[in-house]
C-alpha cells in the first residue's frame, strides 16, 4: 500500500451486502431460496442511470477489483490497472459495479455458507451452478441498484463467459459487452486440467467428502496442487522461462554434490499454491470449475453460434493476448467470427503479450489504450 | 494378443536380469555397492559384434520395448510398433537391447529394492540419479554383452537424452545416435509441471515419507493426479479435442436437470491416472523425474551446446513432432544447430502428426520411413 492513495485510485472503499430473498430458481432445477451478494462500487450513477458497468470475475476473482479497503491493505484490487479515475474503466464517467459471485468464498453466498435448512455449511450440497445463474443474480442485483441497462458487462476469463451470456439472457439489458481472454466454450484440454485440479483436491483426505469444515479442517494440500496446476497454464511458457529460467533457489549440480536442487520456479509455484490454499474454498473451486466446463455458448441454439448470438443487441468488444494458450486467441477468433456471422458490431484487438492468460490482468499500454477508447466512445449523456 | 504372432513381431521375448557387483559411483556422490539390471534383447549379435542398438526408456518405459512375455499378453512392449523383422529398428540387421534403468520399478535395482545396508526397501533413501548414471550402468551393461561400440544408442524423450548424453560420455563407443522428441534441457514450464506432479505424490498422506511399503501402503491418489498431469502433457490440445472434445460420458445439459455430468476426457484422464498408480513407483516417479530436471546437456560446457557435442563422434538422427507441446520442435532444432555448429552429422526430420508428444511412440508412417531409412543405412558387417 502507498503512503499517499494515488490519484488515479479509487481509493478507499468498503463492500456493500446485499440480501436477497426471492428465490433464485437455477439452472440445475433446484432454487436457492435465500441468499447474498457482496460487491464494490466505483464512481457515480449519473441521473440517467445509463453509466453502469458490470464486472464480472473469473475462477479466483472476488468483487474487490480496484482501490484498497484500508491504509494498510499490502496491494489494491485484482483489476486496479484498469478501473479508476482516467484508467481504460473510467470512474470519472462510468458507475461500476463489481460483485463477488453466489458460489464463491468471499461473501456471497457459496459452499461454505450456512445452509438454512441444516444449520451447517452447505459444503459439498450447495447447487451446482451455471454461468446463466450467475448472470441471472447479477441482474437481480442490478434491479435492486436502480440499473434497467447497463452501458457495458466487461469480463475475462470466466468472466467474459458470464457478459456474453448476459448479452442472450438479456439483449435489451446490455449495451456494450467486453470479452477479454475467453472462449464460447472449453476444449478438452482446459477440462483436463480442471478436473486434474478437482482430483487433487476430492483425493485430499482432508476433503472429507466436502464436509471438511464440520470437521474443522480443509485440504490444503490439495487445493495447493490445484492451484499450481492452474497457475501453469495462466503463464506462457515463454514467460515462465524468462522470469524463472533453470535459476536454482538452492543446492548445486557439481558432481559429488549430494545437496537437494530446488529450482526457482519449484519454489514459486509451491508458494502460490500454499497461499491460494489458505484462501479460497476447495467447494467453490469445485463448483466454478465445473461451471467454466459446463459453460457452452451455442449449444441451446443447435451448437451454432451464429445463431446464438442472433438476439443480441449489444455491441462488442473482444480482446485476446498472443501467448495465452489456456484461452488462445484462436477462441476468440471464434467468437469475432459468430458475432460477424451475426451481423453483430465488434471490435477486435489481439494484444502481443509474453504474459499468457494472466495478460488480461496485467499493466500493457496497447490493452490499456485499445480497452480504453473503447469504452471512451460510450454515450452517458 | 493377437491369436497368432504376427510376422513381423520379435515374437516372445523373456527378460532377463544381470547382476552388477562392482561399485557404481554416482553424480551425487554417492556409490550403489550392487545392482541389477533387467533387459532385454531382439535379434542376433552378429560375429563383427557391430549391430547392436541400445534403446533407451523415458519416464514410463521400461525393458519391455517388443513382442510378447506370453500369448496371452492383451499388448506388445511400448515400441513394438518400431522394433521387429522389417521394422524401422529391424531386428533381421540388429540386435537390439532394451534395459530397465536403475532407479526404475520394473525389475532393475530402484527405490522399490531392498537396500542392503537395512535389509528394508530403499524408499526415499535411493541415491538421487542423473542421466550420465543410465549411461554409465548402461556401459556397464555393453561391457558384459560383450558390446564394444553401439552401431546406434536409440531413445525418445527422457530417453533421447541418455541417447545425447551416450555421445559426451563414451564418444567412441556410439557410432550413431538418435534423438526422438527430445531436448538439452527442460524449460520451467516443464519443470513446473513435474513439481505439481510430485508435490501431488508427496502431499498423499499414503506417501509416508516416502516409506510407504514398509507401511504396506501407497500413494494411489497422488501418483494417479501425478500421472493425470503428465498425460495431459503428452497429448496435443488439437488431438485430445479430436478424441474426446465436449462428448458426455454421461449426465445431461438439459435445464432443470440437477444430474451430474462427466465428459469423456474426465474418465479417460482418471482410468489413466488410477492404472498408472497401480503400476508405477512412487519413489521411482520422484527420482526419475528429477533426473529429467535435472539434466543439462551443455551445463558443464559452460553452457555451450557447441563445446558440449564437440567430442562426440556419432552420426545424429533427430526427430521432432509438429505438435508436440512437451519438447517443442524448437528444442530439435536446438539440438541440430548445436549439432551442425560443432561439425557433427545430423539429419534432421520433423514429423507432421496430431499427437503430441506421444507421437513417439505410435505408429506413423513418414516417421517409419525416415527412422527406417536412417537406420538401414547403417553399416554393419
Amino acid at each position: 500500500m502507498p503512503d499517499v492513495l494515488p490519484p488515479d485510485s479509487v481509493g478507499i472503499v468498503t463492500p456493500q451486502t446485499l440480501h436477497f430473498s426471492e428465490p433464485l430458481l437455477l439452472a440445475c432445477g433446484k432454487t436457492l431460496t435465500d441468499y447474498q451478494l457482496v460487491y464494490e462500487t466505483y464512481g457515480q450513477l449519473n441521473a440517467k442511470k445509463n453509466n453502469a458497468i458490470l464486472i464480472c470475475h473469473a475462477l479466483s476473482g472476488h468483487h474487490h477489483a480496484a482501490g484498497y479497503h484500508s491504509m494498510s491493505d499490502k496491494r489494491p484490487g485484482w483489476w486496479d490497472a484498469y478501473i479508476g479515475p482516467g484508467k481504460p474503466i473510467d470512474t470519472n464517467k462510468f458507475f461500476v459495479v463489481s460483485l463477488n459471485n453466489i458460489g464463491g468464498c468471499h461473501g456471497s453466498t457459496g459452499p461454505s455458507s450456512i445452509n438454512p435448512e441444516t444449520g451447517k455449511p452447505w459444503g459439498p450440497d450447495f447447487p451446482k451452478l451455471r454461468v446463466r445463474d450467475w448472470v441471472h443474480s447479477q441482474a437481480r442485483l442490478a434491479d435492486k441498484l436502480g440499473i434497467e441497462v447497463w452501458a457495458a458487462v466487461i469480463g475475462g476469463s470466466l468472466g467474459g463467459m458470464q457478459a456474453m451470456r448476459w448479452t442472450l439472457e438479456y439483449p435489451e439489458r446490455v449495451r456494450h459487452c467486453a470479452v477479454i481472454a475467453s472462449a464460447m466454450k472449453l476444449s478438452a484440454q482446459n477440462i483436463a486440467f480442471n478436473e486434474t485440479a478437482r482430483q487433487a483436491i476430492i483425493s485430499d483426505p482432508n476433503f472429507c467428502d466436502g464436509r471438511y469444515l464440520e470437521q474443522n479442517t480443509i485440504p490444503r494440500n490439495g487445493l495447493s496442487v490445484a492451484r499450481m496446476i492452474g497457475h501453469i497454464t495462466y503463464l506462457s511458457d515463454h514467460d515462465m522461462g524468462e522470469k524463472f529460467g533453470r535459476d536454482l533457489r538452492s543446492g548445486s549440480f557439481d558432481i559429488g554434490s549430494d545437496q537437494e536442487v530446488e529450482f526457482q520456479i519449484e519454489s514459486y509455484l509451491r508458494y502460490q499454491g500454499g497461499n491460494f490454499a489458505k484462501q479460497f474454498d476447495a467447494n467453490s473451486y469445485l463448483l466454478i470449475t465445473k461451471a467454466l466446463d459446463y459453460f457452452d455458448l451455442a449449444r441451446e441454439y443447435g451448437d451454432d453460434a451464429i445463431a446464438a448470438f442472433q438476439n443480441a443487441q449489444a455491441k462488442f468488444l473482444v480482446i485476446s493476448f498472443s501467448t495465452d494458450w489456456r484461452f488462445a486467441p484462436e477462441r476468440s477468433h471464434e467468437i469475432v467470427s459468430a458475432l460477424i456471422g451475426a451481423n453483430k458490431s465488434v471490435t477486435y484487438a489481439e494484444i502481443e503479450s509474453k504474459s499468457g492468460h494472466d495478460a488480461f490482468l496485467l499493466p500493457d499500454e496497447r490493452y490499456q489504450q485499445v480497452f480504453g477508447r473503447y469504452l471512451a466512445g460510450i454515450v452517458t449523456e
